[in-house]
């Protein structure tokens, strides 16, 4: 079978502090659309490819134990939306439409193990498997509800809020009964917040001089849970706004990734005072939860009471691009890019 | 009733920085040995009073929610084990012994509620009540089991091993079945960890330029449990070596009291990497659980199977450098305050 042409976005080395554009190079391969005899791989047509905080991690050349790093030339990869093209696996056929790990390219072989689930609602935009239907959108049903433990009428306070995840964090909050309010970047950001989602209040931090001060006057009587994206400066305010028995689930912290030496965080003891329970998470142990997610989300997008605000980039070619974004916080919504729509 | 002589022991001023003996008096007091008409108070004989490191922070003028500052000009308070000599509270009578709040003088006339518990069990030395029967017996045992959550076999870290809590959290954790490594400041404690106290290693702390590789030494398939008392670059190098699904119990930062700015914690961000629970705790929430403690302690003390190291200061008049002795690390085991043995 004849080969054609593959775009790809490939690493052109590591990476040391903010990540360019012309970190990637994107480059035309090769590829047979044919899975190899006695392979089970699947070949998939990539239709939505996800940008996530955490692919930063991975342009670093220190591994960090349980994620690894890129590899230089090679394409990224990440989670997208995929067709299926041709299948060596007895769970998939041609024409099944998918989400999991893929790469950065128009084609892809991949082990049927990287694919997480089957997509089986398309009444909704197929996009969303990458954000509020995908790993996003379980990170912050698992983060909040299985980390986080709220209770109706606990404060909530969510940083990188109008993010793939803070923004669904900030309408669970709600849909929980929950007083609300979310920082982010911008005053666009900050308006989408306070008029779109929801949010009881929300902050431009890049604004505010004195962050502690900030927070006592949006929690005068202190925070339970935070809901923690960034890192640094804004943990270590919020540890001194935070309330007894608070919990601070651990989701990201974007704003150190690109830092040679992190930020020091000095304010820990309040850990102690107020015995806080701050606990690092992944999604990756929660997707035995997806269909019961599924069930508690899809009948609330359909009712329109929750919504989900998505940054879309057409065009693999302009994927470096997006994905540079996330850093400086371009981005407003869930970063997607667009390889093909169908 | 005649009144009669009671040395007491006060802060002088709000301490910044490292506290000096000269920060606090030794003043004489007068106090009539009667409980007031009409009060349900209780007249109490100090014994024994215990050196803890929560102290530091009362001391400071910045009141950490939920403990409070000391009053300069008034006694110390701090957790004695005293005898009952006048009881306004049918719960207590003239002779009972008892362990709880109390302050820092010969006599003390305090609410019942200062009174944590009655002591049943006298065939063990009294101080230990301050010490391995007593809060940091309870704090070592909730820490470790509760919010720790050990599994046999699993890597304990402990800083300030030699310490109150420390020693404990090093014995149980041997009796759990895991393997266990402290750190301490000085050759002494650490031949106590290793020679007395059944720590399977143990180090020196000042000794070592490297933490982090020090902790690789000892633990190079990682730590699963890190005992959280000292805080500061401890905790920055332990996270570097934090397992998958690691746990810090975080009971103390000692090392941070005396700081007028703390160190900064730069690796915060393994928490995520490694989904890390980091669990600020104090012992209050536990005490509800102190019978089920000691039922499992006393035959383990009977038997010598769990020993207790205390450092004993004799007269109230040694109080002072004894409390000051825990932040420069003077004390070898749990520091008491001895004040009548009888």
């Amino acid at each position: 079978m004849a080969e054609v042409r593959n775009k790809q976005v490939v690493l052109r080395d590591y990476v040391v502090g903010f990540p360019k554009e012309s970190d990637m190079n994107t480059v035309e391969g090769r590829i047979s659309l044919k899975v190899p005899e006695d392979s089970n791989d699947v070949l998939l047509k990539n239709l939505y490819l996800s940008c996530d905080p955490y692919m930063r991690v991975l342009m670093s050349k220190i591994s960090h134990e349980g994620i690894g790093s890129y590899t230089p030339g090679s394409p990224l990869t990440g989670l997208g939306v995929s067709k299926v093209l041709e299948s060596g696996h007895p769970d998939y056929k041609k024409g099944d439409l998918v989400w999991g790990m893929t790469k950065w390219e128009e084609f892809s072989l991949v082990p049927p193990a990287q694919i997480l689930f089957k997509i089986e609602h398309t009444d909704v935009p197929l996009s969303y498997y990458t954000g509020i239907l995908g790993m996003p959108g379980m990170t912050a049903y698992a983060g909040f509800f299985e980390v986080g433990s709220p209770k109706k009428g606990e404060n909530v306070f969510i940083s990188a809020a109008s993010g793939a995840v803070g923004q669904l964090v900030g309408q669970f909050a709600k849909l929980t009964g929950c007083y609300v309010v979310g920082s982010a970047g911008s005053k666009e950001k900050v308006d989408l917040l306070k008029n779109k989602l929801g949010f009881d209040g929300a902050f431009n931090y890049k604004k505010e001089s004195d962050l502690d001060a900030t927070l006592k006057r949006y929690f005068p009587e202190g925070i339970d849970i935070y809901f923690e994206n960034v890192g640094g400066k804004t943990l270590d305010a919020v540890l001194l706004n935070m309330r007894f028995h608070g919990r601070i689930p651990v989701c990201g912290m974007i704003s150190q990734y690109n830092l040679t030496q992190p930020e020091g965080v000095t304010n820990l003891a309040n850990l102690i005072f107020k015995q806080i329970r701050m606990e690092g998470f992944t999604v990756v142990k929660f997707y035995h939860l997806y269909s019961k997610f599924l069930e508690f989300v899809l009948p609330h997008i359909r009712e329109g009471k929750v919504v989900y605000v998505e940054d879309i980039a057409e065009g693999l070619e302009n994927g470096p691009a997006a994905l540079v974004g996330l850093y400086t916080g371009r981005n407003v919504g869930k970063q997607v890019v667009v390889v093909a729509r169908d």
